[in-house]
């Protein structure tokens, strides 16, 4: 018997929707030779991770087996699976491989950051195969939102993987490879598969998925109907969704301007990644100005209410010239992400200030996802016909409920969050490790650990705002003056009327009039003292204990 | 012509869902009698008001007339109606007119903050009537999802308004009165009405609204299914859905316990008021524990995914010795209001690592709404038949959708966000008057204003991350010793792994060292200075411009 194992764990993307990262390897235990399924990032948020710009995976139980890593692949370019590749290569520095159009756009943020798009490997489909180590891999067409979305044919001595990346099934998709059956019986048949790692975003999605081409006659009536301008919002990078939208708009005989860096510049990628062809003339926002209002349609990024993308700015008012008027139409092509509805509803209730009559995607009618729904799942399930089945890219409850899905099908499953080892050797996946996995933020040009402290300070300071004291000691450890407050956050009157800030300076002086030498000359019990009774104070004066900040400062004689 | 007028002027609830609050208005122009009818909350989020606790409207129009001002009419006890009632009464300082349900929950919340109970009236419904001013009210049972919703009729000598207040059509609402149209055409064949104000909540609904006893049967399937112990939550006040769950739980053979305080009140009051009978007998936690787990049902707090209530608890792990295990069933009998889908969904993730199923409201399956759908609007409008319609209890894009309905009906209406005063009088609604009105935040024991700027500095504290800096001046306005840095929500290090406050504090001296005598005699340049620096210091080494707090302390000979 061989000492070889086969083993998966994700370091991000398993047990929360976003920073997909995924780790196969092959070899004796503990010195596995490793492959790097994705490199993505999640998506900060007010409650958890006020002021950081993005959540990268903690990659560091990789950055420790460098001399074990052979390559990174990424399966397709939207953030969530490419978005920390720039951040966190150079930890890394292994050659990445991935289908054209991904590596068009890697190759963009692989200039931004000064980094070697040389590294960024371009490979064809199935059946090219990229060889590295034990590992021999193909990309495999699927359909999603974002052209050249790949499932991997991972052939490893100890069986055949099949990961199934983020797909949906579309006979039609509009733009890319349409969803063929064949393509997929045709893997197993070669060599049947041992394990399948399975998208699990929809898993609770009980209806059949649609295809991207179900939309455009609709969005062609919807566009035909309206009588001012209309604007159209949907993820930048669902090329397909732009296309379909703006043939719409053509069809309704009127011209298109796209607003947005970010959507221009998927267009243009997808179009020299010779994914796009056919995309509708455009016209530049002076351009659209001369455009009657009923003739123009404008697409624009945005669709989770982002504050500084262009739905957004076009609800505040002028943005690139244009304005929306009364009796204009504004369409979320799109579905509101968990945690995006309060921003969304912004940009609804502004437009509807203005006049402007706001459609949603109306339960699929101008939306269809880009995730298989529970019965295409169990459709790839039965093509698939895998031994096992893990699924990862969703929270806990989406894959347990995968696995319930899987089980009930007769296929052996498990639920394998991050940081979760699995042996695939044998004939059913075995946890056989738990590996620390966490999550990086990157906040302005840092890169700071979650559980740092950093961001609970200033959850901290927004919930309970924050005194400063600050006091001076002479040498014989006696204050020169008051204690002095400073407040930020707080409200500046405390019971009685009376300013909060004095009350606090007053009290303060007095406790520590009363204090011992030994406290007066120790920094730490001195401090210790200061915060107790500043938040003594603001709970009995404000009701809240507030964040505190000591500075003692001690005057030498020079 | 008379010049007496009929006003109506929301304060709070109209372009927003929560805290409502309406004056109306009869009397010569800016001498109007005025009522107000209810007196909400709305509640915080992280996003925009952190660390407060509750959203009062701005009543300062009201409270600078006093002598006008007749009485308080509250609809139904419901926290976006009620819920400001303590907190501002102390401003108004009028009768407050209930029915008997509402009048329990308003006495208990009056109890608590020391106002004087007996200034809450009970009012029984319709025909009963409250004289005040040039006002003839009633109060007209409605179904919602609190006991004893009432709708107002609202005579004056300008003509009959209708005020729906919150309402469903349901005509077998498990507890409290059915709806019956007779009632509605008998108040129209009276008097007809002249204005109807009207819930638009559930206007983008399109399908006609469900009863509450449609729940039962499904409830009690899914409970009987269930192998192991069984949680469900839903809104503490929805004493319908408790009865519902409860009976459902006893008719799959269960003992049910109720866990979370606001819940247990709202079941003693809805019995003290004698609106609920037959609730089946419940355990004590303590009791509970001795039921085997699958005969034991439990009504838990917490829908919405609030950290502290009985559900978020439960999810954390063991709450007052009862425990959720694999196997276990919870149940959200209720619909997440946009905003909370991340406390929720947290809840839910954590109940599937403890291997727990969780069941949501499945489109209606094991939830309803407690307000009127489209259909059901329009049916009430031609119910009414009201010369015109004024939505209200919706964001902006609810009234204007529901004007929308209303118009093709052909009934006159208007958009009136809050402080929007129209006046009634004439055949069609006319704006007269813009009134100011604001959010104010009570945030611990204090109330301060939404544009105070103190949550704005909490948001940028919690964004940003805070710099203080401290600087010691001589007599001679020369620094003694380097200016002191305190970092707070930043990361320790900047670029090439130095020292943040190391780098800042060398900067700022080498800056404050060049720094001419005007500037360092002068507390406002000098602190200008320093905010300067210390931001560009903040930009370059960790790619952010943080908050400052400069606090200079010129010492004085004594």
């Amino acid at each position: 018997m061989s000492a070889n194992r086969l083993i998966y764990l994700p370091l991000g993307g398993a047990g929360e929707i976003g920073m997909n990262s995924y780790v196969y390897g092959y070899g004796p235990k503990g010195k596995e030779r490793l492959i790097l399924v994705d490199l993505g990032v999640a998506f900060p948020d007010m409650d958890t991770s006020p002021g950081v710009d993005l959540i990268l995976p903690d990659i560091s139980w990789l950055a420790d087996k460098l001399d074990r890593l052979e390559a990174i692949f990424i399966t397709h370019a939207h953030e969530d699976h490419i978005g920390a590749l720039a951040p966190l290569w150079p930890q890394l520095e292994k050659k990445v491989y991935c289908r054209k159009f991904t590596a068009t756009i890697g190759r963009l943020k692989f200039e931004e950051a000064g980094l070697p798009v040389n590294q960024i490997v371009v490979v064809e489909a199935r059946p090219a195969t990229v060889e590295v180590g034990p590992f021999k891999v193909q990309f495999v067409p699927v359909s999603h939102s974002i052209p050249e979305s790949s499932a991997l044919v991972i052939d490893t001595p100890a069986g055949r993987i099949f990961h199934s990346a983020d797909f949906k099934i579309d006979h039609n998709p509009v733009v890319g490879e349409a969803w063929d059956d064949a393509r997929f019986a045709e893997i197993v048949a070669e060599r049947p598969v041992k394990a399948m790692t399975c998208d699990s975003t929809n898993v609770f999605s009980t209806h059949e998925g649609r295809s991207e081409s179900t939309l455009g006659p609709a969005l062609t009536d919807l566009i035909r109907s309206a009588s001012g301008m209309v604007v159209a919002t949907t993820f930048g990078s669902n090329v397909a969704r732009l296309k379909t939208l703006a043939e719409a708009g053509r069809a309704a005989g009127r011209t298109i301007c796209v607003l947005g860096r970010s959507m221009k510049r998927m267009i243009s990628a997808a179009e020299e990644a010779g994914v796009l062809s056919g995309f509708p003339r455009t016209v530049s926002p002076e351009e659209a100005l001369e455009v009657p209002r009923r003739n123009l349609m404008v697409l624009a990024t945005g669709s989770q209410g982002e504050r500084r993308a262009a739905s957004a700015q076009l609800s505040r008012g002028k943005y690139l010239g244009l304005e929306m008027k009364d009796g204009d139409t504004f369409l979320f092509s799109s579905k509101t992400i968990p945690g995006n509805e309060r921003g969304v509803l912004r940009i609804w209730n502004a437009y509807s200030e203005m006049g402007v009559n706001v459609v949603d995607d109306q339960g699929g009618k101008y939306h269809v996802s880009g995730h298989a729904n529970r019965p295409d799942l169990e459709h790839v399930h039965r093509l698939i016909l895998p031994d096992m089945l893990i699924p990862m890219h969703g929270e806990h409850r989406h894959l347990r409920e995968h696995v319930r899905v899987a089980t009930e099908a007769g296929i052996a499953a498990a639920v394998a969050p991050n940081g979760t080892m699995l042996d695939l050797t044998g004939d059913v996946p075995e946890v056989v490790e738990h590996v620390e996995t966490g999550r990086l933020y990157l906040d302005g040009s840092a890169l700071i650990g979650a559980l740092d402290g950093v961001v609970r300070d200033r959850i901290r300071m927004a919930l309970n705002g924050l005194v400063t004291v600050t006091l001076i000691l002479d040498e014989a450890n006696k204050p020169m003056g008051e204690p002095w407050v400073e407040l930020m956050g707080l409200p500046g009157l405390g019971r009685g009327e009376r300013p909060l800030a004095e009350t606090l300076e007053a009290d303060l002086d007095e406790v520590i009039g009363r204090l011992s030498r030994k406290v007066m000359a120790d920094d730490d019990k001195l401090e210790e003292e200061i915060r107790k009774v500043t938040r003594q104070v603001t709970m009995e004066e404000i009701g809240k204990k507030s964040e505190v900040t000591v500075v003692i400062s001690r005057l030498v004689a020079e």
